[in-house]
C-alpha cells in the first residue's frame, strides 16, 4: 500500500493529483478501481483511459490532457507500469542461511547471504554467491556456479557444470546441463556420444518452469545476458541464444542452432539444427523454421484452425499441390 | 478379485450369469480371459463381443441377446466401466500422517487425516484438508491450499497462493503458479511485470505429469471444475479453462484466452493469446487456434505427413499459392 | 589425458604418428587445436582435414592419405568417436551406498554396489540392481524396479509398477508411469478410468529431461531395447516403441500407437493414436502422423516459415485450396 506521492518517488517520476491518494494494487484501465494504479501504453485504449476510475494512471505525457484521473507522465509506460508491479509483489521472501535438511557439500561455497531451502542438495565444487536463493528440492551439481541475486524455485535441477549468471529466474522443475541428444548410428544399436560440454547462461536471464537446455557435446551451450524464455522450451546442445532474445512457450530449438540478439520467437517455434538466425528476427507462434535467416523482419508459418470438414478437403488439395500446379501450367501453356 | 454377484452389487447393476463366477480382471473384449471383466460400447465392436471368452461383458441393454457370455447391462457402458476399473486398481494407498522427514511449516494447517510424503514442503498460511495426499517432494507454497481429497503426486510444485479445489489430481512434476510471461521492453532489455495474481482450480480437475500453469499477472488464472489436463500441457497467466473442458497431451495455451466449457483439445494443439472460445468447440489434435471461435463444432488444421519426396515439392507450391491463384484467375478471366 | 598409443588401445584401434603424443580433449576437426583428438565421418568434411590441427583424427582408412596428422584408422569412425568421448566424460561417479537422507523401504531391495543420493525415496517392494545410481530426489514407486548398470537424474519420478531395464539413463525430472488420459464421458462429466498397467522398459534405453511415459489402461506401455527418447517427450499410455528407435525432443504419441524397429522422429513429430508404424520409417521434424504407415521410408508435413506478409496471403489460400481446385477443373473442361 503507497500513497501516490509514495509510489512517484518509488518510480522516479512527477504526479498530477492528490499526494496522499491510497494506492493498494494494479489492474488494467477497465476494471481499475478507485485504489488500483493502471496504465495506458497503446492509444487505442484512450476510449477506456477516459472512463478509467483507476486512482492514477501511468501514461505518455501527451495523454495527460485525457486522463479523468491522478496520472504518472513518462516516456515508456509499459516499462514504468513493470517497475511499479514490482512493489506491489508479495511473493515469500527468502531468509538467509541454509536449512538443516539440506545437504550441502563441504566443498561448496555458500554464500552467508545465500538461501538454500529444505530439501536442497549442493554438490562439491558448487558455488552459491551472494543473495541467492536455491528453492526447495533443488539440485546444483558439481561445479555449477550460481551468480549474484539470481532466485531458483524448487525441485529446479543443474546438471554439473553449469553456470547460471546474476540476477537470473530459473523456475520450478527446468533441467539445466541434461545430456544432449548425441549417438552414433553402430551396428549393435545406437552408441551414446558422452556430452563433455557444459551449459553457460549469462546475466538477467529468466527461464521457465519445465524447460530443459541441454550440456553441449564438446562446447557449451550458451544462453546470452538478458534472454527470456517462457515455459516447457527446450534448448538443445551447442545452441547459442542471443542477448535480449526472447522465447515463449513450448518452443524447441534443435542442435548447434546459433539465434541471434533480439529476436522473438511466439509459441511452439521449431528451429532447425544447424541453422543462424540473424539478430532482429521475429517468428509468430508455430514457425517452422527450417533454414537459416540472415533478413532481419518477420516470418511465419503453420495453417490456421477452420471448420474440420473445411480443412479435411483442403488438407487433401494440399497433398496435391505439385500436380495442381501443373495442371495449371498446362492451361496456361494452351 | 470378485464375484460376478459382488461385482454387479459395486456397480449398482443387475446381472446376467452365474452369481460366484470370480472376476480378477479387466480387459479388452477381444483379449479378455475368462476370469476378466470386459465391456462393449460401440456396435462396431459386435463381431469381437459374439467371440469373446471374458467372464462378463458390461453393456447396453440392446446387446444382451448377442452376448455369449454374463452380461451387466446399463445405459452407460463406458462410464460403468471406468467405474469399474476404480475398484481394480492397485495404487499403493497412502496413510494418514506427515513423514518424519516432511518440513511442514507450524504456521500451515495440515488436516490429521491428510498424508504428508518423504521429503515434502508446507510453507506458511498452505492448508492442506481433510483426506488429501501429498506426495515425495512436493512443495506447497506459502498460502496455497489443496482441497479435501486431492492428491499430488511426487516432486509437483505449487508456487505460492496457489489453490487446488477438492478430489484433483495432481501429476509428477506438474507446475502451478509460476509466473507468467510478461515483461516489458525497455531500453536496457526486458523489464519484468511481475505477476501478482495466483492461480484458482476447481474441484475434480486432473492435471497431468510436467504441466505448466501460470500464476496471473494482476488476477487468477482459473481452471473451472471438472476440467482434464493430460501431460506436458502449459496454460499462460490470467488463462480461463470453463468446466468440463478436456485438454490432451502437448497443448498450449497463450496469455489471457478464455476457453469454454465441455471443449476438446487433441494433442499439441496452440491457442494464442487474448482469444475466445465458445463452449462446446472441438480441436482435433495440432489445431493452430489462432482467431476467437464463437460457434460449437469441430475445427481443424494441419497438414498430415506425406513422403518426404513429395512433401518437399508441395510445401514449394504452399510459398506459390497466392501467385498460384492470381495466375488462376486471370485464366479465368481469358 | 591420454597418449595417443593409450587411446589406440583403449579402443581397440591401430595407429599412425607418434605414440606418447599427449590428446587432452576431443573437438571438431576445424577447431580442433594440437592436444585434441577429432573425427571425420563425412567426405564432405576433407577440406577441413586437409588443414587440421588437431594431434589425431579418427577416420576411414580410405582418408588415411589425406590426413596431415596423426591418425586412427577404422570402418566406423563416428561409433569410434562415439567411444573415445567416454574416455573424456568428467561427470561426477556415484559412490556405492545410500545417503542418510535417503528414505528407503525396509521392504524394498536396494544392491550394495547401488548408490542412493539425497533426498531420494524408494517404496516397498522396489528393486534396485547392482551398479545403479539413483539421484538426488528421485522416487521410485513401490514393486518398482531399476535394472543393473541404469543411472537416473536427479528430481525424476517412478510411480508405482515401472520397470526399467539395464543399463538404461533416464534424465532429470522425467515421468515414468503417471496415469494415461482415459476418462469416459459421463452426464456428470468425465469419469476416471483408472490406469491398471505399468511401464516396461528395456535395456540400454535413454529418456531425455522431462519426458512423460504413461502407464498402460490395462496392459503395459512398453518401450524396447536400444530405444533412445530426448527432452520432453510425451508417450501415452499402452504404446509401444520398437527397438532402437530414436525419438527427437517435444514429440508426442498418443494412446496406443505402435511404433516399429528402427525408425527416427524428428523434433516436434506427432503421431496419433491407435496407429501403427512398421520398421525403418523415418520423419522429419514436426510431422503429423495420422495414419499407420506400412511403407519404410522418409515422410514429411508442416510449412517453413516464410515472411509473414507472403505467409498471411498464401495462408488464406490454403483456406481456398479446394475451391482453388474445383476452379481449375472447371477451366480444363472448358
Amino acid at each position: 500500500m503507497y500513497s501516490l506521492a509514495e509510489l512517484a518517488v518509488n518510480l522516479g517520476l512527477a504526479y498530477s493529483g492528490q499526494a496522499d491518494r491510497v494506492i493498494t494494487g494494479l489492474a488494467p484501465l477497465d476494471s481499475a478501481g478507485p485504489d488500483q494504479l493502471s496504465f495506458i501504453a497503446d492509444k487505442k485504449y484512450l476510449s477506456q483511459l477516459a472512463v478509467t476510475r483507476a486512482a492514477a494512471v501511468i501514461l505518455h505525457p501527451d495523454y495527460a490532457d485525457q486522463c479523468p484521473v491522478a496520472s504518472l507522465p513518462c516516456t515508456e509506460p509499459y516499462v514504468m507500469f513493470a517497475r511499479a508491479s514490482r512493489l506491489f509483489d508479495r511473493s515469500p521472501e527468502t531468509k538467509p542461511g541454509i536449512h538443516p535438511s539440506a545437504v550441502v557439500s563441504p566443498d561448496s561455497v555458500v554464500h552467508a547471504s545465500a538461501s538454500v531451502a529444505a530439501m536442497a542438495v549442493i554438490e562439491a565444487g558448487a558455488v552459491i554467491e551472494e543473495h541467492v536463493s536455491i528453492g526447495a528440492g533443488v539440485f546444483v551439481g558439481s561445479d555449477s556456479r550460481v551468480g549474484k541475486g539470481s532466485k531458483i524455485y524448487p525441485n529446479a535441477v543443474l546438471y554439473h557444470d553449469v553456470h547460471l549468471g546474476e540476477s537470473c529466474v530459473l523456475h520450478a522443475l527446468a533441467v539445466l546441463g541434461s545430456d544432449g541428444f548425441g549417438f552414433a548410428p553402430g551396428d549393435a544399436g545406437w552408441e551414446k556420444i558422452y556430452q563433455l560440454g557444459g551449459v553457460r547462461i549469462g546475466d538477467r536471464v529468466e527461464i521457465g518452469g519445465g524447460c530443459t537446455i541441454d550440456r553441449g557435446a564438446l562446447e557449451h551451450t550458451v544462453i546470452e545476458d538478458g534472454v527470456i524464455i517462457d515455459n516447457q522450451v527446450h534448448i538443445a546442445h551447442n545452441c547459442r541464444i542471443g542477448k535480449n532474445t526472447a522465447i515463449a512457450a513450448c518452443c524447441g530449438v534443435a542442435g548447434s542452432a546459433k539465434i541471434g540478439a533480439n529476436c522473438t520467437f511466439g509459441g511452439m517455434c521449431g528451429v532447425a539444427g544447424h541453422i543462424e538466425i540473424c539478430d532482429n528476427a521475429h517468428f509468430t507462434g508455430r514457425s517452422m523454421v527450417t533454414k537459416s535467416v540472415s533478413e532481419p523482419g518477420s516470418y511465419s508459418s503453420g495453417i490456421p484452425a477452420s471448420p474440420s470438414r473445411e480443412w479435411r478437403k483442403n488438407a487433401v488439395r494440399f497433398l496435391q499441390l505439385e500436380s495442381i500446379y501443373r495442371r495449371l501450367v498446362k492451361l496456361e501453356k494452351q
